[in-house]
């Protein structure tokens, strides 16, 4: 290909998101992989850590080294654990690089939710204050012109992508929004513990955390932005016998007695135009519903509703692959959007079927 | 063993709740397993469908007799499809002879509620009348003197057992109750469908059933009953990977904030003194909440809880083997309580780790 | 794109091996999907049986209408159960289409091992006469010219590419060749049965077929081709718990004993310039050899190999995706070549991990 | 119960083999767990690390005090990693209490194939030259006058069991017996590490010990002291994804052709009054072979066998759940046998289905 591509740069790629980030990127037609950092295995093949990309890449993990990255490229995703890039992004930022964020560092809104949700204050609010939060579907304009964007955690996208249609649509009580998220156990990372010991965390419906999730600090903070403020969370997450997948079950209570009719237009209209948002409500077969078994791999966003008119109660299904739509794809998709390319670029993949 | 053993007999013996049955009555020291009736597999060994019975019976599946089973038994399990058992219950009872009914012909006190959540109408409102509810922490003093036993259904167990306790202390709205239920493959039953074979339901985290389960009515009545009329129960299940196991996440909103302490009361005063019902809240390892991975096999029902204070919300948990405590060990359970026998008799599996 | 696509017929749409056709051909720049025929489906749309491809495609199934076939595709695929294309291939060959085959009907080219192995004559052994076996591996230069291509049987393939090298350079006892394999679940097909149902076939580690596999002839055949007559093949099939997936396990005595560093020569000489076949043999981390989690999505094979000089054994292990490098990616592959397009065209995919 | 139990103490309380013994040993009839020794987690209660007990007892783990033991108890497991035991039995021993030890230290008859096998000279070959193979159907009458019972490795009971009689038989050749084994996750061990991360873990059919693996010295010891010397086995480990399990596939090349009529007689004759081996060939049915899905949580060995007359082979294979029938369950039988109780005490166990 005679045109020139745009260089990158992964900090954080030895991570199942970096993983992931790097699986899209090497395919992605306008993109050179130039530095894929990872402190703790600089120098060893990457194909060594993500095995999937053997034969299709020789490329080492690098130490961090900023100057580098600086010098050799023009974007830089990090993919780091949570209160890395923080100290990091400011001074990419100086040298005129963009970043695309797929920590928390840069997530919410107010700097006073980070003391609150994270346990540190906020080292740079000025950045913060720029930073643009990575979904889309909601925020597609100011990507565009974005320096800094702030992917969204993999539970807060799903809550996200199903609750904000019907929020703005100011129909349903803001304070009883239950999300009730089933997760695999690729959304633990990379590193093991007892809890992610094979023998321990297969075949667990485990609620790891019932109440207190950080990701409804990102939850609400769209609700509001988009419906209103006022709104309230209770997620609570749960750990399946599945590798990849998110779904996601929200309860909500509408005002009033509501049609599905009605609810097909609030999320017709929110997602007609959206190349990643499937609504999916089949009257048969087997996959009438979202499920996560159907978007490994691809950056789908597959969204259900019903109506529970025994008890005048919405539920809201979706499913995502959290490496994908929940991290690395949605990340793609946003470089895809500054650059001014197809959003689809590179994020083609269907899923498989079965799997 | 010189003393006489009780003759039972299982009608609907080839399905996943009559093997489980099998498996428990014939390690129950009190009693024989006479006739074990499946009209589709009738001489057929028992150990080649449910093959871990091999070498422990040389049992062989019986016609439908009842003439057999009121001459030669003195109880009878029904195991049946739902609208099998509501035909052939009276007959049975009028020889004499109890019932332990594991389908969902008696389970409904007001008969008026078969129309509308089964479909048709029930044949013989009187016999229903005097059925009991077996659930033995709610009902043991009615078992006791029952002829027929109508056990509950899986999730409908798994919802009541966390729920009637804060219902039954009046403190939270009784028209906002969520039940987001999770349960294995197992609970489908033993016939193949395309929803059931194997590519298409590994790896699924399917919301087969957002709104409208039957369970709901069993739940509702149990509240109705234990916490005064008006519960609304909001029952949404999903299909997960599992084969065996029940997590029913009940999501509730206090009249009133309330504190863990409080709940610990309301929930030692219920189950303090319950052989098969555990309060599991750990502060630390990787088991601190319910999970059906620790409950496969055994007769517990494993239930925790958790306040969110940040939405005024209350999570309650319970973890059952839909096979057992969901079905065949209650069962068993109410079979001993009819009988003045020790309640935990042939129940005493602890379950497996790591399984 | 302004250049014509050609345009391909899929009969047997509906199963698991004409399902990824469609995933792949549908992502194919060459190519545009004109039939895609099931008898049984006719009419209804294609994803709500390939779920993941909604949104991707509104084609439906067609009914079996060979005439349409032959007046509107240029090339036909036929993802049929054995014994179906043995009589339709005739009549599209004559007509100047060509024809690639997943199914059995034209792999052997003795016709004296059908009624051996199928259990049928072989009506056109004339046409037999011509087929190709689809291994481009190992037959390219002849599908280049080929009418009718044959696909290989996934168990066949994985022991095919791995035993071939070894029986080619003659170094082995050519009686005692074992083959163990595992397979997932998706190699039973799409039909649901008792075997499969998703309790049943859940955590299982099966030896469903340990002798009399119908894929030793394949085997057989390919090896005596390649390394002169008298192979016999033990092959031992068992079924694991995932959907996708091959693991085959060869074990071989060499006739001298042998190292490692003869067995890379062999190796690296049949497979240096394949861009399917990976040689895994790494001597850190978690994937040093061959494993079918890793390939699952993709065409490739991953061979690896071991010597037990303990026994004076060789054990080669060989992992893919039965249904694209096992069945629709080699399919894929050989109408590249017939077609003289990149080799890899519309096959780049690498897989994903983890998954 | 008025009848006095027997103390036993278990070192090495805290891994998979120690929780299954206690799962087994606190229902069994005669025994009473007095200590429970983990120097890791001394202080602890039992059931945070092994949650089945919970509810059943509130024992703590103690920490290491041989004197402790050595006073209050009669009889002493040691489910140690290897290498430990070996220098705490000889003491053990001298006081008088019998041991049972699950590790590999006493294992081998020839204390030079420690060095060999393990890496290190045996410290007290004395010692090693009375303990007695813990196999009851190959060596019960001595195991009823052992002081110390050295237990199988899970792999080589799965394949010492299957392949003894037809070692003993005299009908295969010596030099080229092929053990192809499957196995589950617990069988790592309770350490989490980079391989047995449930996303790297999960999904796999991992051929991560082809040749080398030390079980394949406890096979040839059995197989040369029953069948006679010059055994040489071929054993190949693969990790399925269970978690309870190990299917052994065995492969070997009668001298003659032989008939099944002749494998049953060998088999029936070698296992006819075995209580815990199963000999399962079944002509129809989902079950008709040997599967560890049936096995688990029993201790069962489920033997099968087919002869291929193609290739003059006969197919073995061997189910058995690694944590009891490979571990725990012989270790409780072993001690049953010493003490002249049922053999069967404590092990009635059947295994669920489906699960």
């Amino acid at each position: 290909m005679s045109e020139e591509r745009l260089k990158v740069a992964l900090v954080g790629a030895s991570g199942y998101g970096g993983g992931e980030l790097l699986r899209l990127l090497l395919n992605h037609p306008k993109v050179e992989v130039s530095i894929a950092v990872s402190r703790r295995l600089a120098g060893e093949y990457v194909f060594r850590t993500h095995p999937n990309l053997r034969s299709r890449t020789n490329l080492r993990f690098s130490p961090m080294e900023l100057d580098n990255i600086m010098n050799e490229t023009d974007l830089v995703f990090f993919s780091t654990p949570h209160g890395v890039s923080k100290d990091l992004v400011p001074k990419v930022l100086e040298s005129g690089i963009k970043v695309i964020d797929l920590s928390a560092d840069f997530r919410l809104r107010n700097p006073e939710d980070y003391p609150r949700w994270y346990g540190w204050e906020h080292p740079c609010p000025d950045v913060l204050k720029k930073a643009v939060y990575g979904i889309p579907e909601l925020h597609r304009e100011e990507i565009q012109d974005a320096n800094l964007v702030a992917c969204p955690g993999c539970l807060a996208l799903s809550g996200i992508l199903e609750l904000v249609p019907i929020a703005k649509a100011g129909i349903i009580e803001k304070e009883k929004i239950i999300v009730d998220s089933k997760i695999g156990s690729s959304g633990s990372g990379e590193s093991p513990s007892p809890s992610t010991h094979h023998p321990e965390r297969s075949g667990v419906v485990r609620p790891y955390m019932p109440a207190g999730h950080r990701h409804t600090a990102e939850i609400e903070q769209e609700l509001n932005l988009f419906g209103g403020e006022g709104h309230k969370v209770g997620l609570s997450a749960h750990a399946v016998d599945i590798v990849r997948g998110i779904l996601s079950t929200a309860h909500v209570f509408p005002l009033e007695p509501i049609e599905m009719k009605s609810l097909w237009k609030v999320y017709r209209g929110a997602y007609r135009d959206e190349p990643f948002v499937r609504l999916v409500r089949d009257q048969k077969g087997v996959y009438r519903l979202a499920d996560p078994k159907v978007v490994v791999g691809s950056n789908f966003c597959d969204i259900s509703f019903e109506v529970d008119s025994h008890l005048n109660r919405v539920i809201l299904c979706s499913a995502i692959d959290n490496l994908v739509k929940g991290a690395a794809g949605s990340a793609v998709q946003s470089m895809n959007i500054i650059h001014g390319w197809e959003e689809t670029l590179g994020l083609e993949l269907m899923g498989f079927h079965p799997v």
